[in-house]
């Protein structure tokens, strides 16, 4: 299923899709995951649970679908005018929000849409990278070195996300900094 | 829940946890994930379903209790005469292991099982740990440097699991001994 490619935006296929995503949001807020149906979700979207099933299949796969909308970035990274302090605090929001608890529900939902896990998880993976790229391309302006985005991946984002999903604790805000100090050296 | 802790060997406890794990791979091997329920295993293990629902509380418990199980190594990791071959070999073994069907359906098992979803990846993680400190040990019986093995799993570990877990192709041989030069680089 290509879910969000087909659709014309501020067609009624959009509107259905929007309607249906916050109805998710709202009753996630106030209910447990657990007791969310797409009966509930199609009652609180205006639609019928049928619409929902056709256009997602199961309640798995549009909970990713969610997810994966919400893990999309609304803003370039923030310029604090140095490609080491834009990947730091880069890095030190992205092991906070990930090892949050919306974070964690985020990720088990995009890793647990069975079938089509590597869609979903590659749509997360290729955010990440462009935010990374983002920096690089800042870093390239100012002239300032920067690693290749893929060793970035590796050995900052890697071992914050293998923290969160395999390890007691997470990433501390330090030991963030040291993951950076290994791919992008102080002079 | 405390399960495998509170378990006397060979006693009717530990009888039942044998036969119903027997009885979640038999299924496994044959049907969906999706078709497996517990009146289903209960029948095939001889045992009622409330006996399942009393010990682990839900199907995704049992099944993530059934990966950890399975995802904890039988043998030491193999002694190939220097550390440097032992971490190669080993995290070959790794990434090969995880990234085929039966390993991602494993770690999904681990990572779903909603709750109590650190204790179970916790354990996968106190595994791996325990196969590097071991290959860490020969080391240095043989007078050879070796990494932290907190460095090994973040840099050598974790890149191997995000990219099976996030990217679309998971890391191949040599990218896996680059990994290993990267903590362990030649003389």
């Amino acid at each position: 299923m290509n879910i969000r490619e087909n659709i014309r935006p501020g067609g009624r296929s959009a509107r259905v899709q929007a309607s249906v995503h916050k109805a998710v949001r709202d009753l996630l807020s106030t209910m447990d995951r657990g007791d969310v149906t797409i009966p509930l979700i199609a009652a609180e979207a205006g639609v019928t649970p049928s619409t929902i099933y056709r256009r997602w299949g199961d309640l798995q796969e549009l909970l990713a679908d969610v997810a994966v909308e919400h893990l999309r970035p609304d803003a370039p990274p923030k310029d604090t005018g140095s490609a080491r302090t834009d990947l730091e605090l880069w890095a030190e929001q992205y092991a906070d929000e990930m090892a949050s608890g919306p974070g964690r529900a985020m990720i088990r939902d995009v890793l647990s849409s069975t079938g089509t896990e590597t869609r979903n998880a590659g749509k997360c993976c290729g955010y990440t990278r462009e935010q990374l790229q983002a920096i690089a391309a800042r870093a390239d302006d100012r002239g300032e070195a920067f690693p290749d985005v893929e060793t970035v991946i590796d050995h900052v984002v890697a071992p914050i996300m293998f923290r969160i999903l395999f390890d007691e604790t997470p990433a501390a805000a330090g030991q963030v900094r040291l993951l950076v100090e290994k791919v992008l050296p102080e002079r």
